[in-house]
């Protein structure tokens, strides 16, 4: 950290900032950033009952005592964590809707296997129906996750339709995640987008 | 626990039998369901991270050590909690399939709502991938949950597709749970079904 002036922004026109008051913003946001990822990578690697102060602070090579000063509970840690995942993996569409579907499942089931999202996916359970910020980062997690599915199945279907599809496909790849603790095969996730496109009548006529 | 002797067995025959063992049983028995009922209560009124051996010793009424001396590790208290869980909520089916798969899972919207299931969930997620016991226990409740949906589908798929719809339906009420923190209302509920039921053709020419 002692070499945090080198990345201080240089003040060219000297105007209402105060030099030492930029250092010790670039001081601060560096360690938001260390801290950030340190708390990702134990949420990811352990779970979120291992995103403690000492455990992070231990990983992010910082002091207890540093992260409690700026970051004094456990769900600010969280926060910061999930803050850090960037945009949810996607599959590139290539236009054709079960191709596009099937693509994306897969992503979604590769990211459970070696990101861990499975593990983002129960920190955000437990922590976002109580603590309001984390609910937020949820729910832009989880809208960036849907946007293709919500956009492909949007043109053919609304309301409480579009909900059950989006839900339905999700299950068929995190309902086995939880409840057998098992990934769907590529058959089965296959076989979840074309019970779909048979139920909602797109390609009605495809087997 | 000091009137643990009166529901001791009697020991007519007197044979092999120590009297003093007799009560010992009984009284580790005794121990034993109340430790159970309190740690669910305590997984489901709190979810599974205050499962702990001071706080579950609090609320069942024993000391922190006689806990530790018969259940050492955090897992067998949560084993214990999982257990006491009895069958789960099922629709009375009435012999049509749609009605029968709506009330399926209406009951486990329901028990999620009122009995915290998807603390329960949760709680299974999280251990039963690293805990054996739990993965063993987990498997009973699902399997036990799944029981009528599997039983009403696998007359028409099998394989795949009957693993896909399975979770699709699963995922229809859990989803949500997890990633937006809302249970779906009816509509959604007979939505997924009338989904489910177009897409693997049983019905399929209604609407």
């Amino acid at each position: 950290m002692s070499d945090a002036m080198s990345d201080t922004p240089s003040d060219e026109n000297g105007i209402g900032i105060e030099p030492d008051a930029v250092a010790e913003d670039a001081r601060v946001a560096r360690t938001r950033a260390d801290v950030s990822r340190a708390a990702l990578e134990v949420l990811t690697g352990e779970g979120w009952e291992a995103v403690t102060h000492a455990h992070v602070a231990r990983v992010a090579g910082y002091s207890k005592t540093t992260l409690y000063t700026h970051w004094p509970s456990r769900s600010d840690l969280l926060t910061m964590a999930l803050e850090a995942i960037g945009d949810m993996p996607h599959h590139d569409l290539v236009g054709d809707v079960r191709t596009d579907l099937i693509g994306e499942l897969r992503m979604l089931r590769d990211a459970i296997a070696t990101q861990r999202l499975d593990r983002v996916l129960m920190a955000m359970a437990q922590w976002g129906a109580t603590v309001a910020e984390i609910g937020r980062v949820r729910r832009r997690i989880v809208d960036d996750g849907e946007k293709h599915t919500r956009q492909m199945l949007g043109a053919v279907i609304q309301g409480p339709e579009l909900e059950a599809a989006v839900s339905m496909l999700s299950g068929s790849v995190v309902c086995p995640t939880l409840m057998y603790g098992t990934l769907p095969d590529d058959a089965t996730i296959e076989a979840a987008v074309d019970i779909l496109l048979r139920g909602i009548e797109l390609r009605g006529n495809e087997r």
